[in-house]
């Protein structure tokens, strides 16, 4: 709480007089409603896959974190005069072309997409929030609180990992091909936004410096489940 | 609020001691949870269908009001002692047929089915209601207080009939299919279900009575948006 009263984002080192341009701000808050509209609709649908009724729903209900946060960041571009459809178009081939990629063909695959995309989304959030004004900041932090689904996810992973040790091994694989594609649509991404790219290394880092500490981040997530890298 | 503390249902004039059985209860309870629950996966689902993402966000946050009925029902079941799972196991396939018979092509056709699902599932629990004892009387009431779908694919509905008047023809046709379907589906339930046929004829009416009843609002509605029976 710190830093509530600080116009300029915190930095660390680098001075306090950097601030994240407009277009990047909008640019960042579009790709994380798109990001979190899909991925309450990817978690609604991929719980049909569910073994039971019983964890159908749960995914669902789940999935209900990531539409309010959609709500919270499309509100938050309205409010900076955005229509929050626009601010999230030009991101939508990169989600397709991830979605398109890595189809889960089981309810284990569903659940370990969850686990890694919620987990290594938070993390990006993280990441960027520091590099955001107050308000941003704040909102950010609202978003994080809204109860994760990956914990839901990685209980059955676990559970799943345990009792059919053979799983382990094609859902390490499964994990690998997920941040693989991740990785591959967040450099397209950072290729094609350089406003992006400039928010993330304007006070000190870079692009490349960010995907490997969440790919690190993943990696000891992945242990934690009792999957490999 | 005049029936609050009266423990028989209302009834409507044949006399205050028919109670419905807790097995038809339970059996109602679990096919309108698992409406709720599959309402909520078909509208995430359909929203794909959208044809920009202002849309699609609208659509996918209609549906968490269902996944929050789903909450109430599966809840009373849990009280009532029951599995919410098991409860609604046996409905799943008359809602498998139903959605692979009535996949909507497009925006327009989703719409139609959230339309008329939606409409015609309110008009189911306020049918009845009147026949469950107060506890779930009150129950119902909550789950209609959630705000309806309907309302934002009946705009939609409209306006696009009005701006091409050949879409009228061919969703009246799409609105036939499904209502044809649905009472299709609701015979088979009802001949599988005798708890859930007692409950309805029980304290007066019929199956047939209650489609008929159903149906005929239905078809206003049709007319309230521009479509033909």
């Amino acid at each position: 709480m710190s830093e509530q009263t600080d116009p300029a984002p915190g930095g660390d080192g680098t001075g306090g007089d950097w601030r994240p341009s407009r277009e990047a701000v909008i640019d960042l808050l579009g790709l994380l409603a798109l990001g979190e509209l899909l991925a309450f609709e990817r978690m609604a649908v991929d719980a049909r896959l569910a073994p039971d009724l019983g964890r159908r729903a749960r995914l669902g209900e789940a999935a209900v974190g990531e539409i309010r946060n959609y709500r919270l960041l499309a509100d938050r571009l309205s409010a900076l005069g955005v229509d929050p459809a626009e601010a999230m178009a030009p991101f939508q081939e990169a989600f397709r072309t991830f979605d398109a990629k890595t189809s889960p063909r089981d309810w284990l695959e569903a659940l370990v997409k969850v686990y890694v995309g919620d987990a290594v989304g938070d993390d990006f959030f993280r990441a960027v929030a520091p590099k955001l004004e107050s308000e941003d900041r704040a909102l950010i932090e609202r978003v994080l609180e809204e109860g994760s689904a990956a914990g839901l996810a990685a209980d059955e992973i676990r559970a799943a990992v345990e009792s059919d040790p053979a799983a382990a091994g094609r859902l390490s694989l499964w994990a690998r091909r997920l941040i693989g594609e991740g990785i591959n649509r967040a450099l397209a991404v950072s290729a094609a936004h350089e406003s992006l790219t400039g928010l993330i290394s304007g006070d000190g880092g870079s692009v490349d410096e960010l995907l490997r500490t969440l790919t690190r981040a993943h990696q000891e997530r992945m242990r934690a489940v009792g999957l490999n890298n």
